[in-house]
C-alpha cells in the first residue's frame, strides 16, 4: 500500500485550501488504495477572506493546521511531523491558501519567499526522488522550493500567461495543460495539473486530480 | 436541465456541514448535469469546533452562510432567497451543522426544535411533490419539518439504534441501510443515504452519495 502525505493549506479557496480539489484528491488516493496521511504548517494564516463577499475580514485569525483539520475531519498532524522515512509520496491542492499560507506568491509574486517547512519537505522529497503532486497554483510552491537547485522541473499551472512567466523566473519550466491533462516531469519525478487554474466546473477539476493521482500513485 | 439546491449549514463536520458529503453531492450533481444552487441560513452558528482538538472554540463565532461559502467557492445564496419555483429538488448534505444549525438534534434530541425557514422549506417541498435527499444526519431536520404532517416518511440514518429511535419519535420510519445504499420514499418523494453515519472511507460515502444524486435527479 502506498503511503501519501496530503499537505493542506487552510480551508477555503480564497485563504486556503481549494476544497473541492483537497476532497478530489483524498477520494482518488482512496480510490487507489493508498494510505492518506494529512499534514498543514501550524501557523496563522496570511490573513482570513470571507467567502461569501470575497473580502479580507479585517482583525479575524485563522490557525492553517487548525482550519486545515476541517478538510481532514480531524485527521491532521503539524507538517513539522511529517517524516519523508513514512511516505511514498506527497501533494499539494491548490487555492490561495498555497500561494497565502505556504509561501507567499500571491503578494509577491516571482520574488516571493516560502514557508521554511515547506521548502524542507519538497527539497528533501527532491533529494530522496519521492513523487511529488501538485495542483492548480502549487506548482509555484514546488518551483520556489526547487529554485537554486539547478533542475528546472517542468510545470504546469494551465495557460495562464503571467503566473507561467513568473514559474519561468523561479527556474522552472512552464507547459500548456488543458483542465483534465497532467504534465508529468519523469526525472524530477513531479505531477502537476491545472484544476481551478483553468477549470470552472467541479467535474473537470475531477478529471485531472484523478489522472494526477492516478500517475502519482503509480510512480511511487 | 434539472435544477437542484443544496443546503449547507457551515464548513466542517463538527459544526457545520461535512466538507466530503458537501464537496462529492456537488461533484455528482455536476456529472449527472444538474444546475446547482448553493444556499444556508444567514445566522451564527450553533457554536465554533477547533477541528484539529475537536473541543469547542470558545468565544468564537462564525456566521452559517458565510462558512458555508467556502464550500461553494462564494457561489451561494441566503436560504430566505430559495424559491422553490426556480427548483425541482433539494438536498441536505450531512455533519453535525445540519444537527446544530438547521435544527437543534444534536443538544436537544428528539425533542429538537427546527430554523423556521429551513421547516419551512421542507414543508413547501413536500407540499409542491418536490424531491428531497437528504444525507447522513440530515434526515432527522426532515423528520422534524414533516413530523406534524402525519407523512411518516422512511428515512435512514444507516444502523444507529439511538438516531433510529428518535426518527421514531418524530414521527418518522427508521429503515436500515448499508452505506452503498439508499432508501427512497416514493409516496414522499424523498431519498436518503447514511454516508458518515456509517462509512469510515471517503469511497464508500461516496458510493452512498452518487446513488442519491442519481435518484433525486431522476425523480426530480
Amino acid at each position: 500500500m502506498k503511503k501519501v502525505g496530503v499537505i493542506l493549506a487552510g480551508c477555503g479557496v480564497y485563504d486556503g485550501s481549494e476544497i473541492h480539489e483537497a476532497v478530489l484528491t483524498l477520494l482518488y488516493l482512496d480510490r487507489a488504495g493508498a494510505e492518506i496521511h494529512c499534514f498543514a504548517p501550524d501557523k496563522d494564516q496570511m490573513h482570513v477572506v470571507n467567502h461569501a463577499t470575497g473580502q479580507p475580514a479585517e482583525g479575524e485569525k485563522r490557525n492553517t493546521l487548525v482550519e486545515s483539520a476541517r478538510i481532514a475531519r480531524g485527521e491532521i498532524k503539524p507538517l513539522s511531523q511529517l517524516n519523508l522515512d513514512n511516505l511514498d509520496a506527497i501533494i499539494f491542492p491548490g487555492g490561495f491558501g498555497a500561494a497565502k499560507n505556504l509561501c507567499s506568491f500571491a503578494v509577491d509574486g516571482d520574488r516571493c519567499d516560502i514557508d521554511p517547512e515547506v521548502a524542507a519537505v519538497i527539497q528533501d522529497a527532491a533529494a530522496r526522488k519521492k513523487v511529488v503532486g501538485a495542483i492548480c497554483i502549487s506548482p509555484v510552491v514546488v518551483a520556489r522550493a526547487l529554485r537554486d537547485s539547478g533542475k528546472k522541473p517542468e510545470l504546469t499551472i494551465g495557460t495562464d500567461k503571467a503566473t507561467g512567466d513568473a514559474l519561468a523566473v523561479l527556474k522552472a519550466k512552464p507547459v500548456s495543460a488543458t483542465v483534465s491533462e497532467i504534465v508529468v516531469d519523469k526525472e524530477n519525478k513531479i505531477v502537476t495539473t491545472p484544476a481551478y487554474m483553468l477549470g470552472s466546473r467541479i467535474t473537470e477539476v475531477a478529471a485531472g486530480i484523478e489522472n494526477l493521482v492516478r500517475k502519482v500513485v503509480e510512480m511511487a
